[in-house]
């Protein structure tokens, strides 16, 4: 019988994060503010413990993963790879297929990576609360489980309108202990005013981040948790690729192409990163983030600096950007609709190191169901991004009869999103193209910092 | 670091079906007909194929599991086994618990281990398509998939009001190709005639069987597919128990305890019949059957002939039951709403050698987020019941200062019953007591056949 799931044991669970930055081809620009001057570390502490501020900046190729945290990532890790060989059957494709499944968390994807490090770092430096924002839920809910682990107390400001359409996200951060706050709230000042102007004030992610922030930023015992963007985000989703390339060798494979879909990085970083020092010494290796033709950062943004958030209260960072105030179209890879990128993403990609496609919404989710019925699981929105992409290349090489190795990462399940599958089969799903003139307007609007 | 995962290899996956059937005190009574007399194998032939029909009645201790089963058990199988350290730590016992995951299959728990069997029996036998029913959707999601696996079309009977209830299983069902019907239909006879006396009518678990039946009896290229109670679905899910004693092993380790759900048996027969033949040669070691107080078939059932299916359409089975006609409480362990038990499930429970205990329904959902506090997975309302099970005797080695090895199934993820979540949380969940007169109702209303 041909083996399906390649395993690992908790004993190869990595024992160290790979942190990039030592092997970009330049240092990262750095953050700075709104007079163009860079952030110093120190800023950061407000709503950072030290643990995390330390590895945001870190130039140490390789950082230790504490104890506690492995024997949290030990719940449900190393997640499996899976050799996708009924895929590969339906397709009639030359390719070899493989797919790092991260679904097998407690919450459904591989946010949790993160999170219980966060959770770790807080707890060391005597936290009590975390604050944080959630959109889909995906984030929250990993937060939330995060929390009860290492004895935090985590509220969650959930976009208001995903609270009233998603109440089972909701439920579950509530089962690990979490609060879940509707925003706009009244419980901060930027919630207030949001809601003097517009009572029925539907929510944005940007809106919950400034709601959270503003929460940590002014309780001593509370710091602010966030689920992508940011370099230690990254770094911690660096065991995905790491625990891909050691099953990898267990069957003495390597990939020709590696895909994940792309939202604000933390996939990318996660599975791309560990294969970058491969690349660099002369592998022929390619790595492709996948996006959304309706939130297209990197195939059709600029590479400039802007803000964090819609609100301009964050750094600002040097990135692939749509514009801060660019109001991406309600499509359902939630996850994804971010108007900017990982400023690490972000540099690697304009270095042509990495690559990107983007892919219309109807295509993801044909993408799918095409791979639920050959393999089983039904992926997340998200997810479905890297599967679209996967199977484009799995069908070139079928095209061009070439034997391929095919890698890419399924992020996660999609047992809280059959209402989006519900309308791909009623043919309710649209596709939203990125406006042409949108282009102006986001350069009109980005601040004048940086060159 | 302490392991919590203890896994196989998929090298490991169990080559032969356990049947317990020789190795029972004494052999099962048959099935019989309105007037006593035995039902013929043969009979079933209308609706089940003969690799099935086979199974049913095996006198064989191992059944051989053909290659194609086992590839596509090879898909999530075997399933981890877990030590559940945070869970001890947090109930500060001195307990070991251990407990088999089924929620890593893609529906979401154990039922595809049968329906993937199933599903190849009939392709072997030349069926185009299978009918079935489903309440809570586990069982209907696990056969549209098993199905899609061996390219049969899947009709699905479903509860009216549970289509309307939970779309999202129903979703899940047609991401898989299944055709999912709300349940009385006017596809059949008997949902004609159901809805004519009541076109409102929500249907009824026993309702949805006699359309699936009638459909199945009706067309040469169609048969039925049933997900508990009779002997080769049990058969079907004794890899479960296979499986964990070879995890055991591995670590040197054997239960005290061992807890399964109880509804229609399969949990039971799954996990416990492999550990059967070890209590026959003098291993003192507990198998307890978990059951909820509202629908507590063996703990105040009776042992006697009684139908499978409410309208009173199958064959009569001599099992613990409740009475056919008895209508459970809605509570949210849709799955152990079932008037009676596996027929071998009954008969080692009469005998003593299983134990059984009935648990109300607002302490399973306690024990549930318990558990999901402690291990992160959530379980089902199903999977709750062991739980509960577990936990308590967890505390009572607490008690009595005892080293003591439980083991359990969790059956199940709860990412589809979150509403239930919700409900309790809101102290808006119920426990029912099975009323003391219903005993004698039940009693009034069995078959007059058998002894």
């Amino acid at each position: 019988m041909a083996e399906h799931k390649i395993l690992l044991t908790e004993a190869e669970l990595p024992t160290h994060w790979y942190n990039v930055i030592p092997d970009l081809p330049s240092p990262p620009a750095p953050y700075v503010g709104p007079d163009g001057a860079p952030v110093p570390p120190e800023a950061m502490q407000a709503i950072f413990p030290p643990g995390i501020i330390e590895q945001e900046v870190s130039q140490e190729r390789w950082i230790a993963i504490p104890e506690p945290v492995r024997e949290a990532l030990a719940l449900w890790r190393p997640s499996p790879l899976y050799r996708a060989l009924n895929l590969e059957k339906a397709l009639g494709t030359p390719a070899k297929i493989y797919y790092k499944y991260e679904g097998v968390s407690p919450s459904g994807s591989h946010k949790p990576n993160s999170a219980v490090a966060q959770a770790y770092y807080n707890q060391q430096a005597g936290i009590k609360r975390l604050t944080t924002e959630t959109g889909a839920g995906q984030w929250g809910s990993s937060l939330a489980l995060a929390g009860q682990m290492f004895g935090l107390e985590v509220r969650i400001y959930m976009v208001k309108v995903s609270y009233e359409q998603k109440p089972f996200r909701r439920s579950m951060m509530e089962t690990w202990g979490g609060e879940v706050i509707p925003s706009p709230s009244s419980l901060t000042e930027t919630g207030k005013a949001a809601l003097a102007k517009d009572p029925d004030n539907p929510g944005s992610l940007g809106l919950a981040i400034s709601e959270a922030v503003e929460e940590a930023a002014g309780r001593a015992d509370t710091n602010y948790a966030l689920g992508s963007v940011l370099n230690h985000v990254l770094l911690h989703q660096t065991i995905i690729g790491q625990e891909t390339k050691a099953a990898l060798a267990k069957v003495g494979d390597y990939p020709d192409v590696v895909l994940a879909p792309c939202g604000g990085g933390s996939n990318v970083g996660g599975m791309m990163f560990p294969f970058l020092a491969d690349k660099a010494a002369g592998k022929d290796i390619r790595l492709v983030a996948v996006e959304p033709s309706s939130c297209p950062t990197l195939t059709r943004g600029h590479y400039a600096y802007d803000y964090g958030d819609s609100a301009g209260h964050t750094p600002i960072m040097k990135m692939y950007t749509l514009g801060h105030d660019f109001m991406p179209p309600g499509i359902h890879a939630g996850g994804l609709r971010y108007h900017g990128d990982s400023a690490l993403v972000s540099q690697l990609y304009d270095k042509g190191i990495l690559e990107a496609v983007a892919v219309p919404q109807i295509a993801t989710f044909q993408a799918g169901v095409e791979f639920a019925r050959a393999e089983g699981i039904i992926p997340a929105p998200e997810s479905c991004h890297s599967v679209r992409g996967a199977i484009d290349e799995a069908l070139r090489a079928k095209e061009e009869g070439k034997e391929k190795t095919i890698l890419f990462t399924l992020s996660g399940h999609g047992h809280f999103d059959m209402a989006a599958y519900d309308k791909y089969f009623a043919g309710e799903l649209e596709d939203f193209e990125y406006p042409a003139d949108a282009i102006d307007q986001a350069l009109h609007n980005l601040p004048k910092v940086g060159t």
